[in-house]
């Protein structure tokens, strides 16, 4: 009885937690830490409205992206795809003026961009940082380039792998890398990662994009623990225009997909030192001595054994602790008074298939 | 089509948040600033085994605290009342000793602890913080508060409202406080709160006490956003017996009730302080200034307008931002640098109906 | 090890549950019977798009009903309120068109409608089963109503409670409803219930509707177990846009609110006896025979014992099997075959604060 | 302001849904239909408590049994392997007694059985039915079974895969299954399907068994929509102690093991052909007739073409209703009234890695 009317009690509560996420009224912060110096800012740069093929008008993109905890978002609809021309007239601007406003009030850096859409290959590109989408409403796909080009737009290749029939790297992408008028990949898009397109940005020393590419309304999922869009987290100075552009032109991203980080060492290694930090020892006096590891990230961190210390397989759970055992004793007297374990989390993806090595540093005494 | 399998891929992994719970292989942390120079300690005091009339093994009580973020709990099974005796022969230590390496292994602190369970009035009692349970197992009650004080106990009266025909302070009660017997009071048991018990600790400076009084296996929903079992917050120097027994002897404690803080004002304040962070104001160019708050702890703030300026009402969420648009511009020029908004925090009660009046600091400039 | 393994495999596959929803592939059907001869019909008659005030293309409203379990709707866009005029001119009979061969592919049944916008007093109404939208267009209210009744729509007012300040009946409506061009009043709107309209409708004999009158996008909630959108159930004889209109006319309808069921007491009756079936005994050789009494509905009901006989309260909680302890044993040989229990069901609304009286036929033998 | 105030009502319900099931008042019924005029009753029949190495009281297997929607119950507690004795003498009689009541208040069904524990090989083994359980407690495994068949119990192998290096069909199990002493396997345990006890059951006419085999409390997630516990659905005249016996001696069951059904063709054929209903065709005079197929099961149904016609994949998702865009016009008049087809249901296994073939039939006209 008791028991009963308490717990019922408790329960009325449960959801509220979606409430206000539903409500607009809150956003859910991401949890990356900021590395180098650098702010880490979450970006989607890929995403689409009623202005192309999109099923949603362009202030609903802006309160997703702060519901679900983006800093930086870039409406790109089709210049060439307007399957709503009939009710919709075209202007490739309107998209970026109508989403300002409610961008302005959310504290949401919206910046002008477009996707130019052609035949596979070459495919999709986005140019982001534009002042005039209409300029680049032209025939020739070069002529566009150079239109970009001429207002400093930064460009990314969409979905390289996205027609199987057709994916690879032609001349055309020879031609727009060697001009600089092409200066990322989309390493992932929504729920695709290209691998090819991974090692062509190590190669070719291209910019790792990720984004949503979204088209419909996106749901609570997103919002989700333990759920996540597609995007590029973007290590900027600040959550400004030039800021975030100079970054991207630097390269300075990694990419956040699933379950995965991918993106350059020197970023991966960074995120995994800043997110994870080793407790005291404790429960000393037995056969064993023990360790907490807290990850204070959002994304659960899969390790797997390098050398001969630690269990074989730990998982650092994504804003939890973990315990570890490290299975050495505190006696002797003159046991070492710390030890070194050697992982690969392979999860944080330095090329394709190939994890970052880290060491887990437990003091024992 | 692209879409399709984009979304199907991600959505695979979004209950995983719930399975590393439900492995217990991770453990979620309660958000709530450490505070004036103390830990802040996450407590259950009152809970059952199958030791009594509870319906789990001693160490499943560890697993789930530890799963829940809990630092410390006392495992209480009652003396008098022992359903189960025809099948687990009675020695009031051993639920303790039971679940201890487990505890060891969690680095959950455990507290050897015990329900002595009298009719109402004057109800049941905790008594923790034993070294001999069995010592207390006899008829008289001020010979077990004796006894409980020959081990300096720490002793507080459970449920005082559970049974509403014979609640209220009798005169055993003034007995047990006047002979210091009696330290604290729950102000919370599982679902429910007494109003009166709150009262009388203010009034009698008994040390506030919230717990959950499980007897069922707990459930994942405790650890779902949103939800958490009663408990009570010991800011204590650190996490040992004696700091902890010092702690509550002390009363510094504050009760967490479903979506209440319940706590003398100074520390609900210090917590409120401590969670509650005003960012740089944004959107400055426009009719009105907007700012970002960023409540860092596990409790949505519910705020009510006790001054002129701001909304009337604001919900801070927990573990979220909030927007706040001040409703004040920019201009003239000599707008004041910063202003002040006065609000209640209706669910901080420093005493029964009563909310913690709280100031919001914003820069304008 | 085994345990744990055999766990993290189990919940790999939670929730695909969501993902189905998610993808737009899966249907969730809504339980409730049909009844008197009739098809249960579960109808959202107020809707806005892009069109008008709302937020995304319509074939979205489609696909958002499909998933939701919904069998019939209608997009009613205003007529005089169309913020994105700018950007989208206006053809009040668009939206309709832009939806429909979606609806023909997902087999919902659209209703052409329409909102017609006046400030308050009168307020807001629906003209559904439109042949022209534009013909609506016109200034004097009156004008518009001969205009929908020419075109024999089904006219309702929406939200009659919307703003507290202006709510009530007026000689508009009066002469709405003298010349018959008023049928029907939103009882409920989204998460609102009038109970002033509940009392209006029974003594004018109007039909009771409900609506979401969704402007956002759907979120995953209403999909969710125990969650719903605002709807109106049509006892009709078929889904045809003439069987739902006559079913509308004649006033055959219930209001699904939240946790409640509002309409006239013969449907609700009938709902609740095609819902509730109560098994055969069990545990007979005790002390108290035992039944189980099946839900089959989506409605929680919720009652409370007008008799001597059974529990006080009692929850027959939706699609699940709750459990009756009758209280009285199936000794000595001659106790009674049968017994009935009288309750109200307390959230089956046949007036406001009055639930409908049910009686449940229990065989002991 | 009026979307925001309705949105917020709504949500406060939401989670109703866990309130009722966590409070043990509600039981998830699963849906699976009778088939061949026997009932389909849901059992797991290898289940521990603290009686042994499990960690709940017995009592508690009941209520978790039947909030998650079974029918028929063992608790089988390990004869050999007892770590509680210390506090819990033994007497293998006793979880049954224990629970028993409990038992006959929920309709459960219990059986009596127990664990019997040797090393691999020969591994573990259920026997059920038992009268009295002590008297298995003997040294040598065949005095045992000779025991178990005395009491004419029903014995089955228990995780036959459970140590990889020592698996395989061994010289005891000949003797066991030759003495007809050995009358099914575990073609499932908790998360371990194994596929090589599968054609076991298959070439040996061994009856197939799926169960939890749980020592932890049960969580939530088993009763939440698209997870389940791993069980066996056996196939019986009714809900009785020695209906259940004869089906299982006789092989009459299924087993469901995450999104699969696994048994024999005419069982998993039978489910099919009840779980699925195609309704009428709608949407005629456009290119493509479409229809709507009903899947009224708790099971995923994964569809592969076999033939030439209807989409290459196709799941029909569980309790929803799936859209079919037949790609057959209704024109020409001579079209045909009715088409077949053919699919593999890949996840109903009617041998290892083999689905069952199925038709769907599908009225034109």
């Amino acid at each position: 009885m008791k028991t009963r009317q308490r717990i019922i009690l408790s329960i009325l509560l449960v959801n509220l937690f979606f409430a206000a996420f539903a409500l607009g009224q809150s956003r859910r912060e991401i949890n990356f830490p900021d590395i180098l110096g650098y702010k880490t800012l979450k970006c989607d740069l890929h995403m689409h409205t009623v202005f192309s093929d999109g099923l949603v008008w362009p202030s609903v993109r802006v309160d997703e992206a702060w519901r679900e905890g983006l800093d930086v978002i870039s409406i790109t609809d089709h210049i060439e795809y307007q399957p709503h021309k009939k009710d919709i007239p075209t202007n490739h601007n309107r998209p970026y003026y109508v989403a300002l406003s409610r961008a302005r009030e959310k504290n949401i850096l919206l910046i002008k961009g477009t996707e130019i859409t052609r035949e596979t290959p070459p495919g999709h590109f986005n140019a982001i940082f534009l002042r005039d989408v209409n300029s680049l409403d032209t025939e020739d796909l070069f002529d566009v380039m150079k239109a970009a080009d001429k207002q400093n737009a930064f460009v990314f290749w969409n979905h390289p792998g996205w027609k199987p029939e057709h994916k690879g790297w032609f001349d055309t992408h020879t031609t727009l890398y060697e001009n600089k008028w092409m200066h990322g990949i989309e390493v992932v898009n929504g729920g695709s990662y290209y691998p090819e397109a991974h090692e062509w940005c190590l190669e070719k020393n291209l910019t790792m994009m990720s984004n949503s590419d979204i088209h419909q309304p996106a749901t609570l999922l997103e919002t989700s623990p333990g759920n996540h869009r597609s995007m590029t987290l973007v290590f900027a100075r600040e959550q400004t225009t030039e800021a975030v552009k100079e970054a991207l032109v630097k390269g300075r991203t990694t990419v956040w997909f699933k379950d995965q980080l991918i993106g350059r060492k020197k970023f991966l290694n960074a995120i995994f030192k800043e997110s994870v930090e080793i407790g005291r020892p404790y429960n000393k006096y037995r056969d064993s001595i023990w360790v907490e590891i807290k990850n204070s990230s959002d994304i659960d961190i899969d390790l797997e054994r390098a050398g001969t210390l630690g269990p074989r397989q730990l998982t650092l759970a994504a804003n939890a602790t973990t315990i570890l055992r490290t299975g050495i004793g505190a006696k002797p007297e003159d046991a070492p008074a710390q030890i070194e374990l050697s992982y690969i989390a392979r999860n944080f993806l330095i090329a394709p298939d190939k994890g970052l090595p880290v060491t887990l540093n437990i003091r024992l005494k």
